[in-house]
């Protein structure tokens, strides 16, 4: 029952000659193939025709449908209600909001015929909604009764990317956004932050094992029209930084150019404050990037699309009837207490098979064989360390199944968070921050005073291509001397490499 | 505790001019008036200010996704998974199967510039995925062993109107749409048929409470590019008949389009045959048109956002303190049965309340007054029949309201059946067709022999605007005379004016 692969050699999945290859998967060093290998091989996406646009196959649709359904639980349960705006916008809408068109006009598409028609106003295709939310909202506010007003959509968007890559940035990619607009501009930062925390970074850390940390982004990074935009930066497996979900705070900016008024209880009219947050399929990626390893992905089990897949091990006829009546017994026992499970019943050897859902990345896999049938056990192997078998009687599979899940999701947190840490750097002077983000085999966060200045950012950004992820919410005591120029500095930053 | 509505004088929901108006409703004999004003006023949904595109708000909205998560289970439950394919397909692709590219050419959106950047082959917003979708299986198919392949995917899709009526004919429109590739094309029938009836037929009957009728289309109805194209066929409140959901066999000719072939296990490279099918937010029409009445919407509960509503009444403050405690205990029991509960807690007259959920459509209203709180007990009201009224000791509220609305489902189902069965007729003659299909206050369904010629079809349909809408799984024994041309005929048709 023992699995057939070394990974350790040449980073491939099998490396036995009498056994059939799995996939072979790049090298853990080079880190993009690596990615794309795992996007691929896994079948979680595939390319497609479409310059930009990936094909999401089952596998990912998945995952994906786990993410949807527990973020949106953390939306709802936060009080806010689904909705569905147009995918096509009005031209004009785009130029509202100053900023918000030197940001996204060059990177929309635009539709311009129907049929055989030519549109009289050409149509955008949303790459975030809100001008046209913004322009409902301006209609079903009138009164400080209608506030506050929360309301979400999950969407496809697109946006005209140069570089694309699968589920990091893709032409077009699906998301949730939301929407909200207050009665103050303290309602609009609680929301903001509400989203930022409550929502977002509990559903990172929880559901994808991601830790993450919270901060507010520079004026050079925010959102295009916003007053403030907050995100979450997780550290990925090669050391860079993926912005994995944000919260804008978007003033009154928005209702002013979209007219967004109501009668306070004093009778005066004013104008509404709002925010907009949204995260999508780009998580996916951050999954893959965090947890996956040189055997292949690790799914987090809260939101794995299989939690345990059975392999039966039988070499007679009479082997394999034993042993698929322990098989359905324990698949339904499974299945009875909620987890995920399939049974792998294909013809063909265990140790491809223990490879091939090593490769998806299956949290825990159930050896069943002729012996376990006989003495009614089975043996549960952790996706996270293979060495750690447990032998587990039939009565206990369940429970010892469910807990067994529940360890890995810590482990799989832990050990992201040590990676994090070990990873942290704090650098003193400009000196030791450009070796820091040289050094490819160390690479990972450096946190800096930063004097604030935009011109210290873009230059520390062209001579290291190193960006300042966020100011991290927790800031430390007193201030320093900006990494860069030396000058009096007040904020901390977190700087890395990003996608 | 009685309402203060009298429905039936001009079928306005307030009739009484002490009471504040909730909402003007149109005569129910002005059905798309009608049908309008339930859309907007019960805020299902809005106008949008691009031509043709709807938002649809929360309450809306939180049909639909109830309607998605019942029928999404019944899609996997018949062995298919979700995936997700490209908005946007080239031009390229429109064109490959010819009776597709004459079917949806006309009425496709296009994407001709991003950015600054004029595309150098345009591409269309897709209308529907087949083209897309067979592209992607030709490479992931390749021997017999990868079939059936059951893929399923929820989506937005474009299709450029000319008139638009917001459900039942948008401009985007949200809908799933499965495709499914097979070996042989008895098992791509057998799809197609499982597709019709035990899911949509299923979905539609016991979930949306409307009884429908399976058929086959006839060749100048079905699908661009299908071999054969099964419907379900409902009634609508003014009888005429709604298309609800389409079941597509597409033969051999999309596979041959776009070359899905694989070697069978004889060696021998065979072409495939493929099913499509889809259901959409047009369902959500349906609903509105079938149930409402003349005070409003009527939800079947199995999918309404809110199935019980709890009208607190009370006159001084030291009521409303008993009255509140015995509704957040009602209100805690239901949640946890099960029950989608709302309470309205607003500074409003009762009968404003009372009227303002039956427009709405809300299954149970609950009142409790100061006596109920005394007394323990709550009245409960089905908006099937506000003369109905039940009082329920306060411990029973669960299980009784749990069983009132399985009632309520039930009663909205026989009411919809009992509605089709007395519109439905039988012409023998065409001088007996068109007097039927002429009057207004009758119209409905028209059974009747049909040679199967489109021409007599296309002359029929010139003559009275009906349209065969299927020809019913079930036909009867023999044959007899066309309606129209006379000649002996074995196809039996329901004929009906149709959305």
């Amino acid at each position: 029952m023992a699995g057939n692969t070394d990974k350790k050699s040449k980073g491939h999945i099998n490396a036995k000659a009498d056994e059939k290859f799995v996939e072979d998967l790049a090298d853990r060093d080079d880190f993009a193939q690596w990615y794309q290998d795992l996007v691929y091989k896994t079948e979680l996406a595939d390319e497609s025709p479409v310059r930009g646009c990936m094909v999401i196959r089952p596998y990912g649709y998945a995952l994906w449908e786990n993410m949807v359904r527990l973020l949106d639980d953390r939306i709802k349960a936060t009080g806010h209600e689904n909705a569905y705006f147009p995918l096509f916008i009005p031209r004009s809408f785009l130029e509202r909001e100053a900023e918000h068109v030197e940001g996204f006009a060059p990177e929309v598409a635009w539709v311009t015929r129907a049929g055989k028609e030519e549109l009289a106003e050409p149509l955008f295709v949303r790459p975030t909604s809100e001008t046209v939310i913004g322009h409902m909202y301006a209609q079903w506010v009138q009164s400080y009764r209608d506030l506050p007003l929360l309301y979400n959509q999950w969407a496809n968007v697109v946006r005209w990317e140069k570089r694309t890559r699968p589920f990091l940035r893709t032409t077009e990619f699906l998301w949730q956004e939301g929407h909200t607009v207050h009665r103050t501009e303290d309602e609009a930062q609680a929301e903001t932050m509400l989203i930022l925390q409550q929502v977002y970074q509990d559903f990172l850390e929880k559901e994808l094992a991601i830790p993450v940390i919270a901060g507010l982004k520079s004026e050079s990074e925010k959102f295009a029209g916003a007053l403030r935009t907050y995100s979450l930066e997780a550290m990925m497996g090669d050391g860079k930084a993926l912005q994995s979900a944000t919260s804008h705070n978007l003033g009154q900016n928005f209702a002013r150019s979209f007219d967004i008024k109501f009668q306070d209880s004093d009778g005066e009219v004013k104008i509404a404050w709002t925010t907009s947050w949204g995260a999508s399929t780009r998580m996916v990626g951050g999954v893959i990037m965090v947890h996956g390893d040189t055997s292949g992905l690790r799914m987090p089990p809260r939101v794995a699309p299989i939690q345990a897949v059975i392999v039966p091990i039988w070499r007679k006829d009479e082997e394999r009837e034993a042993v698929a009546t322990l098989v359905a017994e324990v698949e339904g026992s499974l299945r009875a207490a909620g987890v995920r499970v399939k049974s792998d019943w294909r013809e063909e050897r265990p140790g491809f098979k223990y490879s091939h859902w090593e490769l998806r990345g299956v949290p825990v896999r159930i050896e069943i064989g002729p012996r376990d049938a006989q003495n009614g056990q089975v043996v549960l192997v952790p996706r996270t360390d293979r060495s750690d078998k447990r032998t587990v009687a039939r009565e206990a599979v369940a429970e010892r199944v469910s807990a067994l899940l529940a360890e890995i999701q810590q482990t799989l947190y832990d050990q992201a968070l040590e990676f994090r840490k070990g990873r942290t750097y704090t650098a003193n002077d400009y000196e030791e921050f450009q070796t820091l983000m040289a050094d490819r085999d160390r690479l990972g966060f450096v946190e800096a005073w930063w004097c604030g200045d935009a011109a210290c950012e873009a230059q520390i950004k062209a001579e290291t291509q190193a960006t300042i992820r966020c100011l991290p919410l927790e800031q430390p005591e007193g201030n320093g001397a900006c990494v860069h120029c030396g000058r009096p500095s007040s904020a901390w930053a977190v700087f890395a490499k990003a996608y």
